[in-house]
């Protein structure tokens, strides 16, 4: 069988001809500048903060672009932003190698071979590879049992070399996804998906050790783009516990009046319209129209749906939740698809894997 | 020291007297009612529901008064509501105590002797007598240590009779509350504020072992008013961990389009007339006014806040969040305070303890 890692081998050369670029690309002068830009403020001092707006103006306002002379939005360019944060891990890694001889580790637990999946642990694999982490995969077949998914997390929850573990979501159907997961280390659950980091999350005053990487990649773009969130009305399109719910507790941590819509809601586009900032995750191409949005809101898009195109190299192209063309006229900013969201969710993986590693290492 | 329970042996010695009424009003024709109506639906099952709005039409209505011929609200009477809650809990006990000689058994853990803690100490021994629940409760001083509090935990948690624990919040400010509550025994958690309860209540596709008592009393109201969830507008006023969160989550699960309105929050007023149904949870005596609400709003007061009032016989008397005297004439249905959802939270506690107990003991 030729396996992911396989796969990957092939890729991974390629990609390490021009890998350094990275590395070239860090002046001294950006080490100090990446020390102090890559993460929100912790959340327990939000929920005590009596005057929060000072502490969001960020000192550099994120890469955002134009989109053409016709439109009014600003483009929230989450692929820089992710280099960006990339960049300033990989000085921090380089930081941690030199010093103490170790890197951070993440590990993937892969089940079947889902194509979605195998793009998204790709992905994983050679953001790794980018900012010099260790990482370990565990492919296991369709039709493995949920005894054999909790033995391969059992073995990375005792692997002193690993500090992050994510199982790859979703699960085959006939597996009980809230039992895994919870298996899974709490010190390496750097998806925040386990109950106890989720509870926390919730729960104001508490301080959860991890927050799911797409909740705190669209929060990031936010405060790069010196976006206010206190006291703003947000809504949240879709309910998902990988996507919306955690991104629903965060912006409320971030003093944000929030709401859900879902399925069941009456009237969304009505909800969303009331929008300071819309975050749609709903998983339906163009869902969300020009006249779904607020004159002036900000538009995160954490869609990514396939949709064809014979003109395409691969036949399809990639399309978000919201109708971008008319989302450009009538927003503020909008996140792209692809290279908005979608490349944050992966730097803030690596970031939650560094700040696993460096608690377990007791590394400053 | 006169300890609380030496004030109260007297009030139940009192107590005694009338307390035959609740089995002398139980026909054997409401033993059957009583074991269909008591609670909500499993969460679970929400979660996954196709077609929900069936499974929320209630064979019974609630006890509604109409106020007065001038007002259009109806009066959502949760005194009554929580009396015939506690009646089928008082024949479960029975049933348990003649069926195999136990009966739950629910304790408290006191710090300090704040009025207010007292107050609805005692209302909780007093409902523990009326349904015949076994009552613990361990007296600790203001300047005692987290560690005696962990101990008086841990000795309910082993006792085999208790079924039932809940530490009494507030606790003083320089405990650490989280800490305190993750000692409490998951089982035993019928406060339903365990982070692993609070995570299970927010993640779709699982069930929590026990759901706070007020968001869970706030349903339970909706439901027997034969109020429609699913798809409407609910507004949570107040973010608090032991309502606010709760409810919101509670509501969404129930299908509703939830926003949670804080004290950062911009033109709540405008925010809480969107809703449908609205829930004051904010500790600000008349804070929702008429002019907040919508026509036809159906809203639940948890505010129980004491004013000055030399007419009534302790000098104060009790109002809630929401200008009572406004509000029903706008609203279609409202609870008054008292008598309305804090009634219920005694009844859920009541109720989480007997599922607490029937887990336990196997009892089915």
């Amino acid at each position: 069988m030729i396996t992911l890692k396989m796969t990957l081998r092939r890729m991974l050369s390629e990609r390490r001809r021009s890998n350094n670029k990275l590395s070239r690309a860090l002046s001294s002068s950006q080490i100090h500048h990446a020390s102090r830009t890559t993460w929100s403020p912790p959340l327990v001092s939000l929920d005590l903060l009596d005057d929060c707006s000072s502490t969001f103006t960020h000192s550099h306002a994120a890469p955002i672009q134009k989109c053409t002379a016709n439109d009014n939005a600003r483009i929230i360019d989450g692929r820089s932003a992710a280099e960006e944060i990339k960049s300033s891990i990989a000085i921090e890694v380089s930081r941690m190698k030199e010093s103490i001889g170790k890197v951070p580790g993440l590990a993937v637990i892969l089940v079947g071979r889902g194509q979605d999946s195998l793009a998204y642990v790709r992905n994983k694999i050679m953001a790794c590879h980018e900012v010099g982490f260790k990482f370990s995969i565990a492919e296991l077949p369709e039709n493995c049992t949920e005894e054999e998914v909790c033995d391969a997390l059992s073995n990375y929850n005792k692997d002193a070399s690993i500090h992050g573990i994510l199982v790859q979501l979703p699960l085959p159907q006939h597996f009980d996804a809230g039992k895994i997961l919870n298996v899974l280390s709490l010190e390496k659950d750097v998806d925040g998906f386990h109950t106890l980091n989720i509870g926390n999350l919730a729960i104001q005053g508490r301080e959860p050790l991890f927050i799911p990487c797409t909740a705190k990649g669209c929060i990031e773009l936010l405060l790069r783009s010196d976006v206010e969130i206190v006291g703003k009305r947000a809504v949240v399109i879709g309910r998902s516990n990988i996507v919306g719910l955690p991104t629903f507790l965060l912006l409320q941590r971030h003093h944000a009046t929030v709401s859900i819509v879902h399925a069941y809601s009456e009237n969304p586009e009505i909800i969303a319209r009331e929008a300071d900032i819309l975050v749609a995750a709903a998983g339906v191409p163009n869902l969300v129209r020009g006249s779904w949005l607020k004159p002036g809101a900000v538009v995160l898009d954490v869609g990514i749906n396939p949709i064809e195109d014979p003109e395409s190299e691969h036949g399809y192209r990639l399309i978000g939740d919201v109708c971008f063309k008319e989302a450009v006229r009538i927003a503020s900013a909008v996140t792209p698809v692809p290279g908005g969201v979608g490349p944050m969710t992966v730097a803030m993986l690596l970031l939650n894997t560094l700040e696993a590693a460096k608690r377990a290492l007791h590394f400053p």
